[in-house]
């Protein structure tokens, strides 16, 4: 339990949609916070707010005892972390480090090794829920790292997520959000063809949805991206960029486990045929746009 | 609204765990029962209970007001309803026939004509709630047929399910659960795969679940089956078989209708080497067997 949120100084580096309100959540609770994003516009309603901006990535990982990463890629997560005059380099003895970003477990065991050789700690947390979650406080937070840190960790991310679990040591929590991705893989192939036959056949989608959507076919996926798909609305909830990026992540890993998985691979070959169609900045849901004739 | 059910002759036909059960709901509502199974010892429980047993499905129909059957694959509703002696040639004018078997479209639609030619109304409603929905009474019934025909037959579905809903014209109940099963079909992929990645990956599956069993991975078949998964338990809710032959009619109706679903055609085929491999008679949460090493 943290008496007093005020002397609990915190880092955030990557203020997109769900970052900005998770790093929200953080000051309205009483942190100061610490900013740096790579569009310094980004940050600006925070520091309005009261946040501080630095200049540098290493200038607030060096005012922090605890950085909060939520950024884009791995290879982005890489940057920050262990480019030159990054969070590891910069960081004071102590800090911990919490990387949320969904990236390579490989990545997040290569920094929990690097911080550790400095006096750091480190946890790998990324999250599921979106962009509601995000802005709601209603993550699931799926953590990698040992007790320790999880434990000095918890009351932050307490403050982002309604769904805290610590799933095992560094990599364990991006290896969770993994099984995540894989399991909403193939469930949209499921949405996307059930709704497709319902619609070619001349059945009423919406009407088949009343029959299907609360017994064994039922899902988070089919009730909420299928009613969208059904109003045509392909807004972004989760961008399938992003997702392409999960799923390569997930199909990588499991072939170095020599783990063959045929649905994972099958819908990730048919989202990377919608981003070479222009479909990349769309929601998950737009998968549907592959079976449309 | 049947205000006496005592006058409601109701005939039934297939006997099987689902087909006892829903046969069980209508004797206990009141209705003179009558039966016609291909083995006779499974009537046994239903006729002490005061069901009366019929040696031929025509002498069953004869004697009801409405007939319903629950038997195994499309040629054995084929031969009931179409076959010499069968319900249509045998059944009084104005009987209501309610085909609840899983089935194809088309030979709904073949059935509702002869039916009609003979002055008798008929509805295909397949279910979706396995043998707990049966005992429940909450299965869902998705009917295909008039109007008519539907409000006769409304008050009998009602006794057996908790969501009944006429989805459309002869054979729309039985598209409805194509897509019923379509979206099952990936789903137990999306499952399957996950489970099997976190498994591989050292991850405790159960922790898993705590993490995205509520969230956007959420479905019945993961919190359900995938639990039956994690306690190796793989006896049969719904017959591996049975769903090989369900995915059959929807992959040769999406052929006919020109829809691709690579999806369902990737689980079919997995589905169907499982067969080869002896799990038919398993339940359909064995498709984790093929992640196995």
């Amino acid at each position: 339990m943290m008496t007093d949120t005020k002397n609990v100084q915190v880092g955030f580096v990557g203020l997109g949609i769900m970052g900005q309100s998770m790093a929200g959540h953080l000051l309205k609770a009483g942190h100061p916070l610490h900013l740096f994003n790579r569009t310094r516009s980004s940050a600006e309603a925070l520091v309005a707010r009261g946040a501080v901006w630095h200049e540098t990535v290493g200038a607030m990982a060096a005012a922090s005892d605890f950085v909060i990463s939520m950024v884009g890629y791995p290879a982005d997560v890489e940057a920050i972390y262990l480019g030159a005059g990054g969070i590891i380099g910069s960081a004071r003895g102590g800090t911990v480090l919490i990387d949320m970003t969904t990236s390579s477990p490989d990545l997040a065991k290569k920094i929990a090794a690097a911080a550790q050789q400095r006096g750091l700690l480190a946890l790998d947390a990324p999250v599921s829920g979106g962009d509601i979650g995000a802005r709601e406080a209603r993550l699931s937070i799926m953590v990698g790292g040992d007790q320790l840190a999880f434990e000095k960790a918890l009351p932050l991310l307490q403050l982002m997520g309604g769904n805290v679990v610590l799933q095992g040591g560094p990599g364990a929590g991006q290896h969770t959000k993994m099984c995540n991705q894989i399991v909403i893989a193939s469930t949209m192939l499921g949405v996307c063809e059930g709704l497709a036959y319902a619609q070619r056949s001349g059945l009423d989608p919406q009407t088949v949805l009343q029959s299907i959507g609360s017994g064994a076919a039922s899902s988070f996926a089919l009730n909420n991206l299928g009613l969208r798909i059904l109003k045509n609305d392909f807004a972004p909830g989760f961008f399938i960029e992003h997702f392409v990026k999960d799923m390569g992540i997930a199909l990588s890993e499991a072939r170095r486990m020599n783990l063959d998985l045929p649905g994972l691979t099958l819908a990730s070959q048919l989202y990377q045929q919608l981003v070479t169609l222009g479909y990349a900045r769309n929601g998950t849901q737009a998968l549907f746009k592959h079976y449309e004739s």
